[in-house]
């Protein structure tokens, strides 16, 4: 991604440019937007999914919360264009620990402290406004618009560079007690394992996220680099090894790349089988980078899953791709504002 | 236990004997029944969790199911003493698999097939009627009148032979898509570890159930028969050691069985991390036989899991003993049949 804004107009809505009445039964579009340490993303999004305006802006690490603030307005009252000015709410997911109050405790790749986002957002441009987590964002999206649509208990596991995911049960998306239920990446599945990069040893995180599979394939190179010449050609150095490189291996045929996912595999498998066993899910959605480049993780996935849970468990059990790749956050964001706010008609 | 019925009048209840209207506010008791292997359980149970009447019956597992329902509604209608009569609805929780409209489809320690529990009762006692796994009775009972009054995300893990859970998430007791949510036994806590009672290995109740402990406990035995010659001494021969013998040589001072027992509270941890980091309660409740046996297992392990676990999800929790013991299931049960039956007055 360049450093320009892009901006796409994808189509007009419904009934606002001539100021003719909404049709009835249609609700205002909410803005979605999708605030990670790379990247803002925003949307304009109606009441069924539809993407009536999406813009994306680099994420400047290095200024002040003041100016990302003034960014996220900018985009919402400029780059999103006219279709932005009849939208309802706005909803923020934002890659960190927020309270229910959508204050912003911390934020791993995010340069700033303690930030009410909400209210901050709310003043800039005069729009009721709900901050959740990024990956509880992305859960609601998969569940409202994607892979999860029309079910009533799924769980969404999110396989990128570490690993998060998210709850829906009985038909609501689940906060736990202190806003932070669904930190499936931190479940244990091995005892004593692993370090992760959480207090903890043994997650699921430290064996399958994309820094695990990086750092499980650099241990293998460095005691057996005659397997692992294809690694170290395609890397350059051992040091350079990452989970893409396993997964251009993987492509190319090398046979110590299938170990190193065919082990992945093992892990994730036990991973959702406490989750489906702990949930009971009718779907279990994967997605995030790791599972993005990799899909064919998932058939031996399940495979496994529905040898090792519960019968009753995984009786009518799917485990299927997300549905919406990288849109999840921003398209979740937005119908998590539509639920949560009181409508209100367009500004 | 003996074999003969044991039937226990608390006290009368309000306005039933007279013909008196009930005090304003007040509705009829209900009804719990816990149906086990060993013993059928029945109460009448106010709202606010009073017990007007309970009785015990010894579980005829050599008889037919239409005895076993003559059995129950026997209880109900006769040994429960008038009180019974004012009661608008019951619940039944049951050892086995229960589907949502309340047909008992597998129960391990109990000789029935599929067995439609609900319609049966129905029929025999005149009452609307729901039935239920036993573990989420219990779950429902401790969170109405023991150890989770007033939370609203709660999670019970009661160890006894096996293990069991049962979820509360934003004040709904939660069923999942094929009503076996909360088979927290069954989460993963060592990846190909010891063989459980399930097709999986390396499962949560593999380690900490009663079963577990005893076969942890023998296997040593086996191989370290000085150190455990205070577990042999107590339990006669290797064979008879069970989670008992254990308990005991820890009481008076066995070193192996303290090793056993500190083993089994990180174990233990290990798997309440997993449900901390996942369901965020504000509450993690641990009932069951070797809880109630082995309270002082309960400080180590939540020491363990506030080191372990996410900083955020631990912030508020506390990890408490069950608080009714083996009456969480009657009450449960009970006030389950409250909560789902339209209120009807009494008979």
């Amino acid at each position: 991604m360049g450093r320009r804004s892009k901006a796409r107009i994808d189509r007009a809505p419904r009934g606002t440019r001539a100021g003719l009445p909404r049709p009835p039964g249609s609700s205002p579009p909410t803005i979605g937007v999708d605030l990670g340490g790379t990247k803002i993303a925003t949307a304009v999004i109606t009441e069924d999914g539809r993407v009536l305006a999406s813009h994306r802006h680099p994420t400047e690490t290095d200024a002040s919360a003041q100016r990302v603030i003034a960014a996220i307005a900018n985009c919402i009252e400029t780059c999103l264009g006219d279709v932005a000015k009849s939208a309802g709410a706005v909803g923020i997911g934002v890659a960190g620990q927020v309270t229910p109050a959508g204050v912003l405790e911390s934020a791993p790749n995010l340069p700033w402290g303690r930030l009410p986002l909400r209210s901050k957002i709310e003043q800039a441009v005069a729009l009721p406004t709900i901050v959740v987590n990024d990956v509880r964002a992305a859960t609601f999206g998969e569940w409202k618009f994607g892979a999860g649509r029309g079910e009533s208990d799924v769980v969404c596991l999110f396989i990128g560079t570490g690993v998060g995911g998210g709850i829906v049960a009985d038909g609501h998306l689940r906060n736990g007690a202190t806003n932070t239920a669904g930190e499936l990446g931190h479940i244990t599945i091995q005892l004593d394992g692993r370090k992760c990069h959480c207090p903890n040893s043994g997650c699921l995180e430290a064996y399958v996220s994309g820094w695990a599979i990086g750092e499980r394939a650099r241990e293998i190179a460095a005691t057996r680099p005659v397997a692992a010449a294809r690694l170290l050609t395609i890397a350059g150095k051992p040091s350079a090894i990452r989970a893409e490189t396993v997964t251009e291996a993987y492509r190319a045929g090398d046979a110590l790349a299938q170990q190193i996912l065919e082990k992945t595999v093992e892990y994730l498998a036990a991973g959702v089988v406490s989750i489906v066993n702990s949930f009971n899910p009718s779907v279990v959605i994967l997605g995030g980078g790791v599972i993005e480049g990799l899909p064919s993780l998932i058939p031996p996935t399940e495979a496994l899953v529905r040898q090792q849970a519960l019968e009753v468990a995984v009786r009518d059990l799917r485990i299927v791709r997300a549905g919406l790749g990288p849109e999840a956050g921003v398209m979740g964001a937005a119908a998590l504002a539509r639920a949560k706010v009181a409508r209100r008609g367009p500004r």
